[in-house]
């Protein structure tokens, strides 16, 4: 019963299966591939984005921070959510890449920038003032830290805000699988079709090894910036001499289908979404609440003591804050491709009803 | 008939293998699993250093760059060769992760930093002027890029030159495994044994996908050092969330053997080595003079314009500089653990005698 | 009618006699001239720390970038609040200087921090975690940013928190003068004696052209910390050659007597207390309510529409944010040595009775 | 006697007048007052460069290390002699405030950058290879650090080779003032007019306490540059509060004549000048041969034992190097505004007769 997180799964067996292909014979590095051409090319089609450059790296974390500091000088100021994985998870990642910029908290329900908080932000910092630092970027996690899914319309409504005062807008887009799972948008449509700029297009959670990708949707709207990414990859480490591999993980994972519903991607995050949904239902009809919106896969949520203490005697694995002076806890459970129904169930049967209505995590 | 570069080969079979079983169910993330456990102790056994500390990486800048970064501060001064990978090809990746430290070059033939040039070099730098960087590191590239190898007596002259001023003395490894294979030394005489403080323990090159390891040997020596050097990993995006798929082609790349002559990754270069030995003897007995010694899997050797002509023809693959008046070009011939000596033939094949007796190139 | 700022004020006279005084012939550059000695051992004296390191520099900015530079890694946490000059006023210049550390904001009344919003804030970011910034420091402002004043024993009891905890205590002393001159405590009482580690002692905008000192008290608790600031001090284009003038400045600022009472420093900061004084008892007569506390040498504000034209039209000079509805704004009112009664009750006189008792600002 | 350092020498006359004057009452902040207006204004006038933009800072290292950041990324390669200021005494400065680019050497005689030597280097670095610092710049000093000069042509050539490879060029006119004197070049002519894209000019050494200028001549060619500066000098700590004193001393060491021979800045470097030839001719009279050219204010010569110990025991203060087995020195010598020609008698008398022709220091 893993419920610790996404990156606890292994890889799905169509990537080891095109890993195992890749590894036939010798190949030119760092990117003069075949497997790579592949995967960028790929990328662009199901993105519907035919000018985007694309850059595969391999963790999240230099995903991120590659990108913000593509678009965020040493000076700028990047809004974002106080929850953001690039503000809570990188160790200062963000900082280092962008030789020092600024992350400044935004807030909103489940680690979502809302509209008007952005607004509000905005107006309270100006532009052009050499004392201060210069509002450059908006970065938003799609699904967000808290299990939140924004909509299409949310997101193009935020990048509006965003780009009408020269802002640039990143989409962390660790688990924008179980987004567009969730939603049905297509990925056109929530990410440059809603006016983000760049795009963090992560695998690793969602069933690879170690794969992720870095969007740059229209090149012609920053001018050397795609060029400049290459340099940073390069710099911070992060091209990979035998990148066909991480390559041959993206291409497989995305799947080869025509539809939605055909892509492998979509897929295996619809199933993920699928049992986060499945052990919602048991949840709260046992009487518990998750605090988290029933969107993606993962939830928040509040177990008495003595639901913690049997669930944990059941063997399930999951990570929890520090208790409460009732031994509450707060959990966070997290689903992924490779989740099982019976994992759900056992879980759910391993739970006693709940001691009272427990009121939702803050 | 591919000798462009050791990154060109694909993983060995038993990489692979040790991935595949690295992919059965869940496990925890972030280096918590007991694949990167085995990984860093079978490090230490190989070593004979039972309490180092292993930092697993994906990439040879990376752990170059994290290396030097711990050690050198942003004021510091990092002597080593012109030629040397960490001056020549990341892009500045050491000054970026050290936050602004200078390399200065220090010469010797091949590509190797002679004791002579060292001690002239560390005696022309002082320590302790306010005005200038301050002396604090020596990195050495083991086999080096011209495909040099340096004796375990010479490392350890080196080290000494190098820490009886203070300085701490780093090894970039990316090759270790062709100058262990080449010299007979144990792992432990040619690094610790011999005062390297730090080394960059290279797989990639030498038969995985991905796989370097930081080995920071005595980590008494350098207070804090080992948690630093995880801080620092993690916020340049090279703490891999799977770090288990990174840890099993480790594991497996360096083999179960005990003595030496049994250890895959040993093999592996040795087999590399031969192979360059082999052409080696072939080009001679062409009349062809590599300009590199007789030691790893890499030579530099001047082509006349139909030699060139004639191997490119035949389709051998390998990188040349620009060619001079008379269309000779100075040609880097690289062998692998998946060289045949069918390939190795083939060129020699294709090769016309040398027109005259060529001048080495520089 | 000048209250926009001190760091309008001239300098005093007694340190155009310092300059000159310091310009009679030839001395040795970067500090090695008698000049730099005097002010150096001055600024031990004042402050009772006879083993004290003390670093001049020239803006405020550099004092604080380079102080918490020297505390903070580049993965480390300083809290402070979030009106804090290092966190709005710097331009990113803590996060360039220590090379992409985090801010993190602790609340608190008048831009002070609070004893409970730290320790909430302490207990709410992990030590140890190697996704997270590192909880390094905390920066405090005497005299606060808003005008407020800590007392030595609120000092010592943050500090007393901070350290338990295993971070330094940073003081921006931009007006500590200010501060002492308002509680009358020991510059020894207001800083080591409450457990600051590092000072930055500001005497531009209190009397002087341009000279700031970085006061490290107890070296010896930080091993290597005060030969690394003078590392940083250099890189950072802030060790200057003609030193002797920047510390003629300092040691005319301080003042030769004994006593606090005849401390110059301590007298000019107490004429601009007195000043915002007359100040503040002649706005509240005339029906304003400053919303800063009765403390230092500025203060916030809300004027009415009517008021604001008023003095405007007089020639007052100050600061004043956006407008609201109504067309209050909020003003904030400087004073500094060099502020005469005259100037004002000139204000005072200018002004309208407040049209409505006005609420206080946030 | 002292010939240390141009940097020993007190601030002129009328720079000290000017300081009091500019003491005259508040002054509004960070260059928004009528000073600093007036000294960019000069600096336009001097320079004939109408639409130049002009930053003031206060060191020579800050003026350098911001030009480079200005025009060179962090991954970027600066091209300079191995003997200038940038790369010898800025405790790596410009690494730091480039974000970690690299310099790399260029030879030529007495520190200057030979045009055979640039175009013999760009040769040897590609642009546009991912893997390696790109080319982005060329840095010379104006006059060098061994005291030569080049002449306007000169500059132009260098300029021409760097602008042809799409790099931009800096000028360290620490002692540009010296040069001028020294050619009877305009300033517009040796700068601008000569391809020079940013110049940092230095007054700190030449007759002030501490005030250099950051001139972008062409704005139009860096696109958002001019504000890029402003920032980065605000988030170095390098811009002045109180900024009209800075702006004072620079316009009056510029001096208000109309022609080059009663600019006030030309004339103070011309007696520098000056006395360094009387030096020079003395030395030559008695034997000395020194190994600088005789351009500027500074020479470089080998005394032996015998001279070196009669200047010392006569009170003559210079910089030596270590001696050699005979006991003889390569002795730096450094005229200034101020030095009398007495003093350079005076050195002259204490000196014996050469014991043998020196040869030449390297």
């Amino acid at each position: 019963m893993m419920f610790a997180s996404d990156n606890t799964a292994p890889a799905h067996p169509a990537v080891m299966e095109a890993l195992a292909e890749a590894n036939a014979g010798t190949a030119m590095p760092y990117g003069a591939d075949p497997w790579t051409e592949a995967a960028e090319a790929r990328i662009r089609t199901v993105f519907e984005a035919p000018s985007a450059r694309v850059l595969l790296v391999a963790t999240g974390t230099a995903a991120n921070a590659l990108a913000l500091a593509g678009l965020c000088p040493p000076w700028g100021r990047v809004f974002c959510h106080r929850l953001a994985h690039v503000e809570v998870d990188e160790c200062n990642a963000p900082e280092f890449f962008t030789g020092g910029a600024k992350l400044t908290h935004v807030d909103g329900p489940h680690a979502t920038v809302s509209a008007e908080a952005l607004e509000k932000a905005l107006a309270g910092y100006a532009q052009g003032v050499v004392h201060e630092a210069q509002p450059a970027m908006l970065s938003i996690t799609q699904a967000t830290e808290r299990g939140a899914v924004y909509t299409a319309d949310e997101v193009a409504r935020l990048a509006g805000i965003a780009r009408a005062r020269g802002l640039a807008v990143h989409m962390d887009g660790t688990r924008l699988a179980n987004a567009l799972a969730s939603t049905g948008a297509s990925p056109a449509a929530m990410t440059h079709g809603a006016g983000v700029d760049i795009l963090c297009l992560g695998a690793t959670k969602c069933g690879v090894l170690a794969a992720e990708a870095i969007v740059l949707f229209e090149p012609d709207r920053h001018p050397g910036l795609a060029w400049q990414l290459e340099l940073r990859r390069k710099r911070a480490g992060h091209l990979f001499s035998k990148l066909r591999y991480v390559a041959a993980q993206m291409t497989a994972w995305l799947g080869e289908g025509e539809g939605a519903a055909s892509q492998r991607w979509l897929a295996l995050a619809g199933h993920a979404n699928a049992m986060a949904g499945r052990l919602r239902d048991g949840l709260e009809a046992r009487g518990f609440r998750p605090a988290t919106p029933p969107s993606a896969n993962l939830m928040y949520l509040r177990l008495d003591a003595g639901a913690h203490a049997a669930l944990q005697a059941a063997g399930a694995v999951y990570y929890a804050g520090p208790p409460d002076a009732a031994g509450a806890v707060e959990a966070r459970l997290v689903t992924s491709w490779c989740t099982t129904a019976g994992e759900v169930d056992a879980l759910l049967a391993a739970l006693p009803e709940a001691a009272a209505p427990a009121a939702p995590a803050a």
